[in-house]
């Protein structure tokens, strides 16, 4: 009897242990929302061999610096870029102080809905006319509130809840490990700055996006900033690059991006010396998110495709790799 | 005999422990270059309110953003600003390729050591010849190069030998509280960039400075950035609160600068909610350094002076304030 007992007894410590142990396995793997696969290999190897010491590709934590785009690559951009969503509300929003607006075009087929024909000069009158005119602090508090509200069209949900929990997992593992993420992203950085902090625990200075003029004056006194109606930096392309350069003054190690407008930006990290990641994030889940890569009107990812398959870099296969899309 | 050696060894232990205690106070005061005075009190106390959780101007650490101008505010900025002397040496190492210059205005005069004319135009060609024209990389390497080896012309002592001690103490103070330290200077981004990091201990991305157009291109499928002769951002007065702004997105909560090129960042900053500290640094030090504010070419403190006086800005009396000037 003793005997049975004690054997039991040492079982269920065994069993205990066993299911503690899966729990906590389950729990430690820092990028839980990636299924195993090469994308995730490539991510935790090269992470492993940057940060060894004795490994010939060591870098010092002050030069382990990742830069990510946002849109396509952090959260959602599909049926348009949320920020275009953001000015569309914007839009409707301030109608009512804009009775010409209803006959003057793009704003009057903007307002009746009909958005297909938008151009690109049109939408550039429609961000000045949402994006410009108040203070820096004007700004920062209507996109704060918008995103604390506001749905998309398709999905309901907000646009806060429309960033990948895969990516968010990767922010944190690469923060874990000494890195510094940026965005470097074609969105505004007024913009960005309004949520990211919260969302993706990035810092307003680590947000590197296109920039308005702005205009400094004394108001009754008190310094004031003012959005102006002009693009500073429109940060795409190969802007990208300029943009590290002047603003980080480091060569990423790490770089992620989803469409041909982050290509130079990956080619510039992918040519550094030691071991680089240059990664893409291939949108090819419609059931969950979208399918899109050569003939996108939004990220469209073409020659990038071409160059990451015939570079071998790494890529992920957001169907095929993401356990799940949203948190 | 025993009581007296007692007594003899008690005394050797007392005296001991005074010059011990008396070091360890030194070297534990922060600011040790720093004489007792109005400025060192404002900046002790302005910590100490900021970063005590139950005082009511306490700032979370993530919003101690602190801004320093660097020409004049952490190094010296006399007869010339660093930067030109760097260009005017360039000049000369460059020549022998450029039989041209030797006829051609301005290169002609400065060559033959003659710059009292230069005017900003000329200037700007001078910079111009030696700023760009190669990649940004060997640009980097040349301005290593020039500040481990050229001497001031006056002081004979490297470049880096004539940081402002206090500063370095202050900026060391400041992170040690939780602060993040940024440079917004006029000089450039990349010539900064090059030694700031060792000296200062500040990171290239968080250099705010002015800066040149830059053009990627891949030569020989290498990704390459070339710097253009074209200023993009000219990082002075207005300029450095729109570039706080764009580049580190939150208002700084202290800021550092001697000259009215710096007046608009410290009216930015002392315009914020809250316990803020503007802050300028006055030439008052003929014998040590230099003595200088409303009629100087270089540096010149004229607007700025009023408003700090009117506004009680605390302000550095670099004669009064400061035991020593240079490491």
């Amino acid at each position: 009897m003793r005997i049975i007992r004690l054997y039991r007894n040492w079982m269920l410590l065994l069993v205990s242990m066993l299911l503690v142990g899966q729990a906590y396995a389950a729990q430690s793997d820092p990028l839980a929302s990636w299924n195993d696969g090469k994308a995730k290999a490539a991510i935790t190897q090269f992470v492993q061999q940057v940060t060894d010491k004795n490994s010939q590709y060591f870098v010092p934590e002050a030069e382990r610096i990742a830069t990510f785009d946002n849109d396509g690559t952090l959260w959602s951009e599909q049926p348009m870029y949320f920020q275009v969503l953001f000015a569309l509300d914007r839009l409707k929003t301030l109608a009512p102080s804009h009775p010409e607006w209803k006959t003057e075009e793009p704003f009057a087929s903007v307002l009746k809905g009909d958005v297909s024909k938008l151009h690109t000069e049109d939408l550039v009158k429609v961000i000045y006319a949402t994006h410009s005119g108040m203070s820096t602090d004007e700004f920062d508090a209507i996109v704060k509130d918008w995103i604390a509200t506001a749905k998309h069209p398709t999905t309901g949900k907000k646009y806060t809840e429309m960033v990948f929990q895969p990516m968010l997992e990767l922010l944190d593992y690469l923060r874990a490990n000494g890195f510094k993420t940026f965005i470097v992203s074609g969105g505004g950085t007024g913009f960005m700055r309004a949520w990211v902090e919260g969302v993706y625990h990035i810092p307003p200075e680590q947000v590197v996006g296109s920039t308005f003029e702005t205009e400094f004056s004394l108001v009754d006194g008190k310094p004031t900033l003012k959005r102006m109606p002009n693009f500073l930096v429109n940060d795409d392309k190969e802007m990208k690059v300029q943009e590290i350069y002047e603003r980080i003054g480091r060569r990423p190690i790490a770089a992620f991006g989803n469409s041909d407008g982050d290509l130079a930006m990956l080619q510039w990290t992918a040519a550094g010396d030691g071991l680089r990641l240059p990664m893409y994030i291939h949108h090819t889940d419609d059931k969950r998110e979208w399918k899109y890569d050569r003939d996108s009107h939004i990220g469209q990812l073409n020659k990038g495709l071409d160059e990451a398959t015939s570079k071998g870099w790494p890529m992920v296969d957001m169907k095929a790799d993401w356990k799940r899309i949203y948190p």
